[in-house]
């Protein structure tokens, strides 16, 4: 099963893009820190400090300012999310983010949809206060049921 | 089963119960209008322009300050919703909201529960932009699935 979200912002997608890439933007919005600059092929460590969470993701596509796809651990073996941004008119793009992987009729499915629709909202969210507003701390906020 | 979001807003609890019952404000950070300001046993008709969308809740309960508890439907008889102020230090809060009466085994069930989750991280990102940040146009550019 597939957990989808989306969020229309009003920058160009290499905005987007960029923001999402370079370590030293994605502290403003998502994660506190990115390990190095996202390519296909690289594995990344991410952390939350807020949440004392470290992960590491391996980039496994990626198209300049229009899609970007990883897979949660070092081996890509992971739920595989695809962000994919299209174009809305000249400075505005929608934001689509898709986690495949979710096991039908496993016991704990619908907890772990709904605490991944959870973050992937709240990450939108915060993005789309970032580029639109200049918001850095809107994000570490969320409380963990 | 329920839906639980919780989310720490820089801000006194009256702030944001103000920010939910006042028709003046609401329209910063949720539904586009609310008919009056929100009392315990009055309906509230809620809009939401920017989707098309138009509904009923009945106030429950109310506690000023703390505690706001509502069903949906002019009724009250859809789903009921509780939101806790609690207060943390002297100048913030954390915002609890509770959403019951999801039926386990309905087959909808978890696209019920995703959708409704959605709407409340988004809804609490957005309150906190506008308590916290003065952004009052984070709010209307979900995309619904």
């Amino acid at each position: 099963m597939d957990n989808r979200t989306g969020m229309v912002i009003e920058r160009p997608a290499q905005d987007i893009f960029d923001a999402i890439v370079n370590p030293s933007k994605i502290g403003a919005f998502w994660f506190s820190s990115s390990s190095q600059p996202w390519q296909t092929g690289r594995i990344i460590t991410l952390v939350y400090e807020e949440y004392d969470a470290r992960g590491e993701i391996l980039v496994l596509d990626m198209i300049e300012g229009q899609k970007i796809c990883f897979g949660w651990g070092k081996d890509g073996q992971g739920n595989e999310v695809t962000i994919t941004l299209v174009p809305v008119g000249r400075a505005s793009t929608r934001v689509e983010v898709v986690e495949r992987g979710f096991e039908e009729g496993h016991a704990d499915v619908l907890r772990a949809m709904l605490d991944n629709k959870e973050g992937w909202v709240y990450m939108l969210s915060c993005l789309k206060a970032y580029l639109e507003f200049g918001v850095t701390a809107l994000r570490g906020a969320l409380v963990k049921g």
